[in-house]
């Protein structure tokens, strides 16, 4: 017999995933992913804040969930009920607030509870990419929402919905992004948000909505969220402190109401999320949030203007683009003559990492010459560097 | 219109979990569950730790992963393997190890792997609650293999084995728990884990392999692993920082080559696992790991010989339990009069929670008289008090 015989492949499930290649190394010029800027880590204030809740209660890491609720730690709880109410108009209590690991666990956690093989999700036409890669995981049929400046088109949402009870179809969700969507970077306007609810009201839709980037605007305070403007408990909630701290802090939150929320605990497994990052995250974030949040969104408008003109310099004409108001994404369009899916390869070896239009979108036709580019992570020089060499490549390939 | 009739019963995908019950605080004699001793948790080190990487990384938190692999923080893995080897006899690369959300996420990333519905799974006849529950779930066909004092019993293994490939079906993996096992804490004799090996190459078996308790042994040291004593790679491996550590801490650890390493990357879609615990635990434990658990494990054992001190005096003749050399907890067996699992909630309105041996186990008569205590948290008058107090809740109800 040979020991070494061993092949797994015959026992995996159904369905399972290609295998993941070895990693390799960041590119050079990393536009990919939804990475923050390094120097805007408050490591003091998060030193500070670590030897504070150790020295007070390191005790409490011995019991699971800290002895307190599975709906994570109090303190807290507590700090986001408060940044919601002030930042985002919502009256929720800490009774309705599940922290969760990251708000891919919040993703994880509303598709499991509603969604079945082959049942209709609708999403906004561009919308983020690890939302789409899981629904279709699900086996969802995924239905995509045109949008303007403003956010969703109501005409068209409305058109979609009566399309689909023609046919007795009811989308178990409609899961939007609006304020600073991902990857268009727009704030969905007051009024179209009280179409949406209207509309959502009108034909008794449950609202899926992601505000993982809402901390993240440096113009006007944008609107309140869908959460705050509903009074007809049909919108679920999720944000994160992965933007507006450090996304390898796996943080985040989901907000429902408890028909829901207690669905969602009962599956919630993982004997509690992380509990020394919601600690020190409590701590931290009752006394430095705001002006943490200052300093950073300062930062990434400068880190978004210096992109912009990069993309001016670099592209001119060829490049469609609106500068963003909030967030770290830049989505930019090109001539048909672009394919951003088919170039991604050629670009990853010059040493440019972006996401293709088409991963990010229902639409591949209306994506295929549309990229998004995080511009959070690098410095100045890379950025500006990252662009030139980027616009060389599809200069090449033309 | 009623803007507050909004129901989501009706959107639920098929077989939900029902609703959990809110959280209405720990009962005052807390056996339940696997948490640990609060005066054991190294608040100074793990503060000090954290201000060293903190100062020293603080910028890496911006970059998801760190910056690095998905497998996890490179220094962590590095102690891991060190670990491993000092520890368990293992010879296994950084590359052959994960990061995992807690030794759980393991569980779920390998069940995701291998278990379709209907897919036949063997496991220790009594064995972790939640690896069940998470079988159950995914509506495998559970084997329970009879134990002995030595581990698995061979012969019934065998014959287990034989009877499904007579019917054609072929287990996907052998889950084992050989060092200080969930719930009865035997520690599998190294000749009863050969044996094991040589079965498994015998017949082509996967074991998957949870030595989530095997840092918490005081007595002789045990065998090394059954992922260091097979060569034939058949073998996956996890382990936990909860147990040595603190459960709340969600870092536990995945070993697996390639092959099905790099399927559970593709399957692990959380954008990392904590940073700040794993950066922590890597600084902590490069200094302190032995030191500290060696303490730990002697307040384990004066809390363990406590436990069954107060058994004997409370119990007497009416409890059967061998005192373990190792892990959390103590598992009893009571004379059949006694269902542990219709005595659970008269035992918790007297303020006792344990684990009910149904609970624990693929043999519902075979522990029907059986419960779980975790010895880990109360302090010597709590566990003392809370064992009267049982043995008086059991004893009225005779």
């Amino acid at each position: 017999m040979n020991t070494n015989s061993f092949n797994p492949e015959s026992l995996f499930a159904s369905n399972v995933a290609a295998g993941a290649a070895r990693w390799s190394g960041a590119p050079k010029y990393n536009f990919v992913g939804g990475h923050n800027d390094p120097e805007s880590v408050p490591g003091q204030a998060l030193m500070n804040a670590a030897t504070r809740v150790l020295e007070d209660h390191a005790g409490l890491l011995a019991t699971y969930n800290l002895g307190g609720s599975p709906q994570g730690y109090l303190p807290l709880r507590e700090f986001v009920k408060a940044k919601l109410n002030d930042h985002r108009g919502m009256a929720c209590d800490v009774d309705d607030i599940l922290i969760t690991s990251g708000s891919l666990q919040g993703l994880d956690l509303v598709n499991d509870l509603f969604v079945d093989k082959g049942d209709t999700v609708l999403v906004e036409e561009h919308t983020y990419g690890g939302a789409l890669t899981r629904l279709k995981k699900k086996g969802a049929n995924i239905i995509g929402v045109p949008l303007d400046n403003e956010g969703l088109k109501i005409d068209a949402l409305e058109a979609i919905v009566q399309n689909l009870a023609a046919k007795h179809v009811k989308p178990k969700f409609l899961y939007t992004i609006p304020t600073v969507q991902n990857p268009t970077s727009a704030i969905m306007s007051r009024q179209r948000r009280a179409d949406v609810i209207a509309l959502a009201q009108r034909y008794d839709l449950l609202i899926f909505e992601d505000e993982c980037y809402a901390d993240l605007v440096w113009g006007d305070m944008p609107p309140p969220s869908l959460h705050a403007m509903d009074d007809s408990h049909r919108v679920i909630h999720i944000g994160s402190f992965s933007k507006s701290i450090a996304p390898a802090l796996r943080v985040g939150y989901l907000v429902a109401d408890w028909p829901i929320m207690s669905r969602i605990l009962a599956n919630k497994t993982d004997a509690g999320s992380g509990a020394l990052e919601q600690m020190v995250l409590a701590e931290f974030c009752r006394w430095h949030f705001d002006e943490h949040l200052a300093v950073l969104n300062r930062r990434l408008q400068v880190k978004s203007e210096g992109l912009c003109r990069a993309i001016r310099n670099h592209f001119g004409e060829f490049a469609r683009f609106e500068q963003p108001a909030g967030g770290i994404f830049q989505w930019i369009t090109f001539p048909e003559r672009i394919d951003t899916l088919a170039l991604a390869p050629a670009a990853l070896a010059a040493g440019v990492a972006y996401n293709p239009g088409p991963e990010w979108s229902t639409n591949d036709t209306g994506s295929a010459h549309s990229l998004r580019l995080c511009f959070a992570n690098p410095n100045a020089d890379i950025a500006n560097e990252g662009v030139a060499v980027l616009a060389d490549v599809f200069k090449q390939h033309l």
